[in-house]
């Protein structure tokens, strides 16, 4: 997890999840692994990159093959019960944006 | 610094900055809040996130109003020494992805 994700030549897409935790961790951490190994066995998952600051922000990018992919997460059951927790319990505050990566570089 | 962006409804555009550290901080730290200063200064500026996890992963997202503001930055001269020293000093590995933001929601 911890490292920079392997993805194609772009065009692909990126779920860019920006999020501020409550003071509330019951369940969370769990929930945050089970969802992560969720997501990497769906259909269209390219690699995600997962960082939080203690107390803090944390960024999730997950990267997808296309939309409907993305669109198909989205509605997971498993993962519609885990949003409903997100938005009650973990997060006070979040922010979810959908992109299309146009170009990439690195060494 | 360390919280959700307030961007504007989409479209904008996105470069997100994923990196692994060296055990090399000299300079680092200063170099950082700099850029951060600077980029926050640029023509078509909208917002940035970042975290980066102590001897970890780092993921910086930063928005812009279009892909003309993001090429005038790359190419802003102490940002292309920063970015020297940020290959060669301070980063492991790294990879750079622009995007395009075609879909926000949260809280």
């Amino acid at each position: 997890m911890n490292q920079i994700a392997k993805t194609p030549e772009p065009p692909y897409y990126a779920v860019v999840f920006t999020s501020v935790r409550t003071a509330t961790d019951q369940g969370y951490a769990d929930m945050a692994e089970k969802m992560m190994a969720l997501a990497s066995n769906q259909p269209g998952f390219l690699g995600v990159e997962s960082v939080r600051q203690d107390g803090g922000l944390g960024i999730t990018v997950s990267y997808w093959k296309d939309t409907e992919s993305i669109r198909k997460w989205k509605n997971h059951a498993a993962h519609q019960q885990a949003q409903q927790l997100g938005r009650h319990k973990w997060y006070s505050s979040y922010r979810i944006r959908v992109a299309k990566i146009v170009r990439e570089y690195g060494n």
